[in-house]
């Protein structure tokens, strides 16, 4: 319970509109997009960075615990209140005032409140797009403070890259308001401070503006499905695309056979491409792309593409199967698919692994080796990003089973994979989805003593005040 | 002066070739690629990791201050020892074991003290590279510590872009080792502590080893002179070229007449390639390029760049007075004689600038108009990578003039021009050179006190030792 005197103090900071007290509407605030749900104390609702600060600044004085939020499509509890009834939430859904595009620069400074489909919308009729592909539709504040990678990372990697400059709230006695936005691309004039922002849930800071790279939007596109001989071929396969496609090459996704056959039983509508309705045990989505229409005399995308894969299908490796080229729209919807088609296979337990790019199959060949013999009721449903090391590892139980509805069972599956993927891979408990309450105890038991001690040394020295939802120290 | 018992203790923990104490010998290490001269007290010389955390933790535990020197070839006074003989110069030359080449994941993890050239020769027969274009030879160490950027940023990035993960370490008492050796791409799982010892000149800690990230090399390249209608055309050029060639632009460089007559000046093998020897005011370089060579059916980089030319000098804007495809080889030898033509032309006072790209010809356009008021002797010799916003904006004073010897004049027109880009333009007074002795006053001007007060907090929680040549604080 936030008590009445901050409720009417803030509401002066922040005006009628920036401050929700009435518990239906704080609903909204409280509840994840997909998972989550906690109780907020209160949501403000500032509109510009100078709001915020006033109402940051008041909340560290008067030792208010605050949860930036941002569009709230996080997996991992990055973004809600907890169950305690005592945290602000402090939205960002107000903050899309400023929307100033610079063609010249390729950038864009703008509030951090929009979401990505706006932005992407506004920029459409100049040519211009911000490169991060998402399932989700998040707003550009959780997207820099978890730092999301997405689909076509392999072409334009992660916001990290795509980030020129951020205005930042500290949780600090006078919310200190620090003007990272700049629009250069080459400065090397001390520390880049944005790079502790982001990816780090809002714990140093609140991310209120930003200046973005875009890039222009691809005009020509083709795909392909390719089946590779075995798990073996998948890097030897994506090392010839790179080579022989260089630029081009705009996305690599690998999708397992159940994965695939989850997504063809959740969705009708979607048309098994496999010859014969047999799915093989793994198929890779192959994107390449550019930002011109065919020109008098050039080759169209699928005829490159068709090319390319004689090439390699002829070369002595043998590490094609099969291989087409298809529509972009099809080949992308059934990929788009496998989300949802893995959640309504049974109770779904999901991981977001990376690895090093060669250690991917060989992480997904340990898993269904030994997971039949640990957890006999698992069925191993990944998809990912091959290109950049990203997998999506999904396990999913029968709904109807005693694992699905036992807790201790998932903490034990949970800490069974994880450890396998960071102890013995090398790998991340998180690629793209940051930390969160989700992820602490992960952080909390992998993260090197130094490393936490750095953290609890940045926390100070930036917000010492309660900020998000993760404790870096 | 170092004590002798220092040099001894130093001694017994790097060894015979760890440590460099006689002063003939120490001169390699007390004088810079190009200018810098100072006095090592003592250099050491450690081959591994594990050997520069003893040696800087005896020195910081003796309060001996710490020079990390990488190629030498920095531009800033940002590796070698001041004039004091007091300081210690820890060299990476020796840091050249690991070379450990990961095909698949398309990345090195190796020793930090390896010259860029050796790195890419080491490559090139896997049809990779280390994509950071320079005219120096500097060691990956120094490279990570100054964030290079060079001529294909536009295609390929910084440093920073280009690095997975270092070893650091940090001048403590201990001589902690950070090990954020990570080779994973996607992995935000904390703070991304890599990110504050990149560009900092190794005020924060000293980087032993990196993770690099590689690139399909270029087969096969076209380059094309462009000679802009006006200076207000280079923009609505570089919007037009990006457009129609995406992925494919891997250079867009701007040379201005007084450069490029310099160059011809100076190197008598070069050919003016203008129509009758006449200089255009300025002139762009655009280069494209792909990683494969030209299939069947497929037309040559030679073409589609004449194409795209012709499509743009037929465009209503008529940005274009001239412009013809060359051979690449010829073309680049005119670029990078630049800068040893303009140091011939006179005393050279140089600026390592970078702007919004819309404001670099702006930027260049103001001094052209007030340069010769405020001062007369002055040539403005400006060339730059058009494509990012950085600009080696060069100044050439006679020889035989009193500016050339005056160091209050001199020091006059930095301050006027830095006052300019900087304040007026809100660009940097460091795109890829980073800080060093050179640029710590404008780092003390222009950085902001809470900034400073940042970073005095995180040198606290890193390397409190004395270490670098940069105050940050």
């Amino acid at each position: 319970m936030i008590d009445q005197e901050h409720i009417l103090a803030l509401g002066n900071i922040l005006g009628d509109k920036g401050i929700v007290s009435e518990p239906g509407a704080m609903v909204a605030y409280q509840t994840g997009a997909r998972y989550d749900e906690g109780l907020a104390g209160l949501v403000l609702r500032p509109a510009t960075t100078e709001e915020a600060s006033s109402a940051v600044a008041y909340c560290v004085r008067h030792g208010l615990s605050l949860i930036p939020q941002s569009g709230n499509t996080g997996l991992v509890s990055g973004s809600t209140p907890d169950a305690s009834g005592a945290q602000v939430v402090l939205s960002l859904d107000r903050m899309t005032r400023r929307f100033d595009l610079d063609l010249d620069n390729r950038s864009l400074h703008t509030d951090a409140g929009f979401r990505l489909s706006e932005v992407n919308q506004q920029l459409e009729a100049n040519g211009l797009f911000f490169p991060i592909d998402l399932g989700a539709d998040p707003r550009l504040a959780g997207m820099l403070s978890t730092n999301t990678g997405g689909s076509r990372f392999l072409k334009y990697g992660d916001v990290r890259r795509n980030t020129l400059g951020i205005k930042v709230v500290l949780a600090d006695e006078v919310g200190t308001i620090l003007d990272l936005t700049s629009d250069l691309r080459k400065n090397n004039t001390g520390v880049d401070w944005k790079q502790i922002f982001i990816g780090t849930s809002g714990a140093f800071g609140i991310i209120t503006e930003c200046v973005l790279n875009l890039e222009a939007l691809p005009r020509q596109m083709a795909t392909a499905y390719l089946v590779p001989s075995s798990g073996a071929h998948v890097m030897p396969l994506l090392r010839s695309m790179e080579q022989k496609l260089g630029a081009y090459l705009s996305a690599f996704e690998g999708m397992s056979k159940n994965a695939v056959a989850a997504a063809l039983d959740h969705v009708p509508s979607l048309r098994n491409p496999f010859q014969g309705g047999h799915i093989p045990d793994y198929v890779i989505l192959c994107e390449i792309s550019r930002t011109w229409e065919p020109r008098e005399g050039e080759q169209g995308l699928d005829a490159v593409l068709e090319t390319v894969l004689a090439e390699i299908w002829e070369s002595e490796a043998a590490p094609l199967a099969d291989a087409f080229v298809g529509p972009a729209h099809e080949m992308w919807a059934l990929r788009h698919a496998l989300s949802e088609g893995v959640k309504h296979a049974g109770k779904l337990i999901a991981f977001d692994l990376s690895f090093r790019r060669g250690d991917i199959m060989a992480f997904c060949d340990r898993m269904k080796a030994e997971m039949p013999g640990a957890f006999p009721d698992v069925t191993i449903c990944d998809f990912g990003h091959i290109g950049d090391g990203g997998v999506h590892f999904n396990l999913v139980v029968p709904k109807d089973s005693q694992a699905a509805t036992d807790a201790a069972f998932e903490q034990h599956l949970r800490d069974w994979v994880f450890n396998m993927a960071v102890r013995d891979f090398n790998g991340s408990f998180s690629a793209e989805h940051a930390i969160g309450r989700k992820n602490q105890p992960y952080y909390d038991l992998y993260t090197d003593g130094k490393i936490k001690e750095l953290a609890a040394g940045l926390k100070a020295i930036t917000s010492p005040g309660a900020l998000g939802t993760v404790r870096f120290g």
